[in-house]
């Protein structure tokens, strides 16, 4: 798909905690993130052990693919297993040796976290010939780069906030203006399902070329990435997608759904109120999520069992025994409850079978009812989920609050 | 530091949003967390776009590498990006058909969803010669495995649900026996900080030799990790450290908090219902998303407005405006209310200031007050939370939960 040339870059992370599933990288998100951002292509990010061998493998590999950059991470402490500056040092077939000026910063830095001067401490200003290397402003460990043909190759530190402080300060004013810009546009879709938002995007995407899509599909919500070179044909292309995706986009930048059905609430100066059974709380929790809903939002219920959805929500027992408790019936009932009880222009109720037990050949796994109560009346919709529980509450969590926004969107 | 000679695994991560840093991968610590549980050493994560030269390069290099398993995730799909089984065909060497078993599983998976069945969709359905596939039982794309010399592929779904379900369904099944036995135990710790955890771990762990710890923590808990060659070694070990951890300890194995407390409860056949403020809805979540929590969650309240503190559970007007809506004696009321209005054996409460906006000097932001009510009475705690709001709510939903098991485990 992509015709773009960019320049590529690679990030290697070293630690043995990152590949045993203990620790969930930051690292690689960041440097993808920003790396993108100065215009580079990532093109692979890898997590080894503090195993010198593989390490120098990788970074061999690495160098012989030729990308404009490769970042390490990691691995530049004083302890034994930090194995990151001798494994370069091997693939690259060079020596290393202490520099002066880097020891005596080391010395500096480590006598201010009253850590005791000795060899380990050394090791970390072990520098290359021909490297450069950056102080490390918050921990101990400096960084280097090293130029070999049209690769720079940056070793950092591995803790996120030295990683991070000294990308800012030193990989960056050396890399800017030596990538490529690129140009992307993000359209956040709720309420249909991927292969619906693909169809829909690619009737029109044919018309556009040196246009890359991807979909990155979450429970209930789908984001649609378009990426091209090119600024006036990507906006041309985003403004066609966006027409043919219509209603199904939420927001084009980073918002939550959460943060966008809020903000419609607080421009209106209304509220919602919610009335749960199968999400049990999370669409009270999601629009808690955002700071300052308590401007729109006053409360909700989580009303788990039929007696709390009579007596919390009035919900009739004639009612549930005739339709059940997973019904449009109810979910209307439970919404309108809500908005009378609870006070409220709007209210929004979920009720339905999230599994993994609780399906018969009538209610399957995955049913939910939605409810909708409002200044104008009251409304249903139902929606048959795919995954496993937590797959299940969370889309059904999302489609209240879709169902909330595009009656917002409208009136 | 690794004295035994573990077979090796490899993670190979597909998808172009990995790498771009939009989205945090969850499927390799899963992965590697199984694969080392299951014996197997994770040499290797490796995240790639959605490239299928690259995919095809990693996965040929991977097979060279000859470890025991290799595990692709990701790529599966029907749309135009997922490039997996190709790439795979082209590492390999291989055809790529149509299989007529997996084509009808996929469709009447698809149509399940309401997909249109069409070329796309088949695609799915494409096997290699030699191949086994597994059926998915949560979304569409089957997985497959092939074996070429000691090494295992299994080409698995990239949706993190699908992908867990898969795992535990084919893949754990077919590779057990065949990794290497390592101990480990964990000691799982909720309401406790996790330099007070190593402090107290510690104390006992010095008269043990050849043994590793690791803490991970998460908000409100700290998971010890112990693990050693030596099974006899580590049962003393880990027994002097849960003395030390004393009530800290939750459980000893993968159960959650939440889980806990629900078994708990129902083993004395009793019920709790929940009354929140600031978590917004997140402690009915978390009990409501074990399975079969609707036998001791009836339901709750969420009452984010002072309006509905008092409509909902009877808290007085005047105890807010002299103590304040974050308050001991707010948290009380709040459980007594949510107790007898709601009916149950126990109710929990929560108030606080997630922040980031609202705190003052005598109320700072990460101040909470939980309150739980019994048959013998009402009781609260207080802390104060340190990181962002989310942090925050995650914490202080878990530090109810805690107060429970503890009056549960002592009563």
């Amino acid at each position: 798909m992509t015709t773009r040339r960019l320049s590529r870059a690679e990030i290697v992370l070293v630690g043995t905690e990152l590949v045993c599933g203990q620790r969930t990288d930051k690292n690689g998100p960041f440097l993808a993130m920003e790396l993108s951002r100065a215009g580079f292509e990532p093109a692979r990010i890898t997590m080894l052990p503090d195993w010198r061998t593989s390490v120098a493998a990788e970074i061999a590999e690495a160098m012989d693919r030729g990308p404009a950059l490769v970042c390490v991470c990691g691995g530049l402490g004083p302890t034994s297993d930090d194995v990151t500056r001798e494994a370069v040092a091997e693939a690259l077939g060079v020596g290393i040796l202490i520099d002066g000026a880097a020891r005596a910063q080391v010395r500096g830095r480590a006598a201010r976290f009253g850590d005791v001067i000795d060899e380990a401490i050394d090791r970390q200003a072990m520098v290359f010939p021909g490297a450069r290397w950056y102080p490390n402003g918050i921990g101990v460990a400096p960084g280097l780069s090293i130029r070999r043909g049209g690769t720079t190759l940056f070793l950092l530190p591995g803790p996120p906030d030295e990683m991070q402080a000294m990308f800012r300060n030193a990989v960056l004013p050396e890399i800017a203006g030596t990538g490529q810009v690129r140009f992307s546009r993000i359209l956040r879709t709720a309420g249909l399902r991927e292969v619906a938002v693909a169809e829909m995007a690619e009737t029109v995407m044919s018309n556009w070329q040196a246009l890359s899509v991807a979909y990155l599909p979450a429970p209930g919500l789908v984001d649609v990435v378009l990426s091209s070179d090119d600024g006036p044909k990507l906006d041309a292309a985003a403004s066609a997608v966006r027409a043919a995706l219509a209603s199904g986009v939420y927001a084009e930048d980073d918002r939550s759904l959460e943060e966008v059905v809020g903000a419609l609430l607080a421009q209106r100066f209304e509220r919602v109120v919610t009335a749960e059974s199968c999400t049990g709380g999370l669409v009270a929790e999601l629009l808690t999520s955002v700071p300052g809903s308590s401007r729109y939002f006053p409360g909700g219920v989580v009303a788990y069992s039929n007696e709390l959805k009579q007596s919390l929500l009035g919900v009739s027992r004639e009612l549930l025994d005739r339709h059940g408790a997973v019904s449009g019936e109810a979910a209307t009932a439970m919404a309108e409850g809500a908005r009378s009880r609870l006070g409220a222009e709007w209210a929004i109720s979920v009720t339905g079978i999230a599994g993994p037990d609780g399906g018969t050949a009538d209610k399957p796994v995955g049913l939910v009812f939605h409810g909708l109560a409002g200044p104008a009346g009251v409304e249903f919709s139902r929606h048959t989920l795919g995954g496993d529980r937590t797959a299940v509450r969370t889309a059904s969590a999302r489609l209240a609050l879709d169902l909330l926004r595009r009656r917002l969107t409208l009136s």
